[in-house]
C-alpha cells in the first residue's frame, strides 16, 4: 500500500529541515520505505478535510490504506514497529528505545519549543530580552543531563534507534542558537545523526521543496 | 516479577494527583497490576543511584526484573502492551491510541506546561501579570481544537485508552485555572476520566503519601 505523508507546501524555516515531515521521512528512509508527498498551504490546513487527518491542523499526517495517523511521535513509531531497523528485536531494548521517543518529545523539547516561542511569538514585547536568559538556562538544564547521560557513547542506548532519530531531530532546532557549542559531545551526536544517508536523503526531499525561489 | 515505580517522597502538589507517578499508578490499576513504591526525596532524585534510573533526574521510573524504565509516557505504554485493557486489538486503532499518546504529551501539554512554568518559575518577574493572558490564549488554542475533536464523543476514539488516561492526566493539569470552564465538553471528559474506579484507586494510593499533615 501506498504511504502518503503531508508537508507544508512551504516550509517556514525555508528548508532547514526543521519542520517535522523530516522526521517522517527520515523514518522512512531508514527503513527503506517510499512515500508520496501530499503539500497543504497555511489555509488549507485549517479547513476541515485537513482538520479530519489532524485535529490540531499542523503537518505531517501518514495515511496507508484505511489507516490515518498525526503527530510526529506516533508515525515514527508507526514506521518503525511495522519495519525493521528503528528498534531493537530485544523487548528490553526496544522498550527502552521507545522510552528515548517519549523523552525526546516530552522532557527535552519541551524548553527548546518555549524558547522558540519566545522568539517567533514574543520576539517584540518588551520583556523578551530579560526574559530569554531564563527560557535559555532551562534547555542548559536538560542539555546538560542528557551530555552527561550520553558520554561519550555514540547513541543513547546501544545501537542507533527511534530515540536517537527523534532525539537529533528536537536538538536539529537548537543548531542555530550556538547553545550546542557548550555540549561538544551533544554537537557531535547530531553531526552523527546529520551524517547518516538516511537523513541526508531526507534533508535533500524536503529541501527540494522548500529551497529558495531564484524566481 | 514485582513491578516497583518511584514517586516524591513529598509532591510538590501536596496530593492533588498531578505527580506524574498518578498516571503510572492510574495504568497499572486499569490493568490490575500489582506494584510496589519507592519515595525518593528531592536531593535523591538529583543523586547518581537516581540519575543512573533516570537521567533527568525525575520521578516516576518502573522497574521490573532486569528492565528499568524512566519517562512515564514510555512506562503507560510499556504497561499498556503487556497487558490487556488500554489499548485496541485491531492494529489500526491501537496505532490511532498510541497517536493520542503523542498528542497528549507533545501538542496538548507543550502549552500547558509553559502555563506552568510562568507561574512556578516566573510569577515574580515584572512581565508575568502582562504576558500570562498570551500563555493562556496559547493553551486555548490547544483545547479549542482538542473540543472540536472530541465532540460529544465519550473518548478520544471509540473506547477508553492509554491515550486517554494520558489526555485526561495533561488536562487535569488545568482543572484549578478555570479554563476548562469554556470547555464543557472537555471538562465532561476529564470527569469520566476521574470517576473511572482505576483512577480513583491511583489518585487515593497517591495521597495517601501526599495527604497533608495533621502533625
Amino acid at each position: 500500500m501506498t504511504i502518503t505523508i503531508t508537508a507544508f507546501e512551504r516550509s517556514p524555516d525555508g528548508g532547514k529541515g526543521l519542520a517535522r515531515d523530516t522526521r517522517v521521512r527520515w523514518a522512512l528512509e531508514e527503513v527503506r520505505q517510499p512515500y508520496e508527498v501530499r503539500l497543504v498551504s497555511f489555509r488549507a490546513m485549517k479547513e476541515p478535510a485537513h482538520l479530519a487527518l489532524h485535529p490540531f491542523g499542523q503537518i505531517p499526517t501518514y495515511e496507508e490504506g484505511d489507516l490515518a495517523l498525526f503527530e510526529t511521535g506516533a508515525i515514527v513509531f508507526h514506521i518503525a514497529q511495522r519495519h525493521a531497523g528503528l528498534l531493537p528485536d530485544d523487548a528490553n531494548a526496544r522498550a527502552r528505545a521507545i522510552t528515548w521517543m517519549f523523552a525526546a518529545v516530552n522532557t527535552v523539547e519541551q524548553p527548546i519549543l518555549e524558547r522558540e516561542t519566545a522568539r517567533l511569538l514574543e520576539g517584540d514585547k518588551p520583556w523578551n530580552k530579560e526574559r530569554m536568559p531564563l527560557v535559555e538556562d532551562r534547555v542548559r538544564s536538560r542539555l546538560n543531563q542528557l551530555s552527561a547521560r550520553l558520554g561519550d557513547a555514540d547513541w543513547l542506548d546501544g545501537a542507533f534507534s527511534a530515540g536517537d532519530l527523534m532525539m537529533v531531530s528536537v536538538l536539529l532546532r537548537l543548531k542555530s542558537s550556538g547553545i550546542l557549542d557548550e555540549y561538544p559531545n551533544l554537537a557531535a551526536y547530531l553531526t552523527r545523526g546529520e551524517t547518516r544517508p538516511a537523513y541526508k536523503r531526507a534533508f535533500a526531499a524536503q529541501l527540494a521543496v522548500n529551497k529558495p525561489s531564484t524566481g
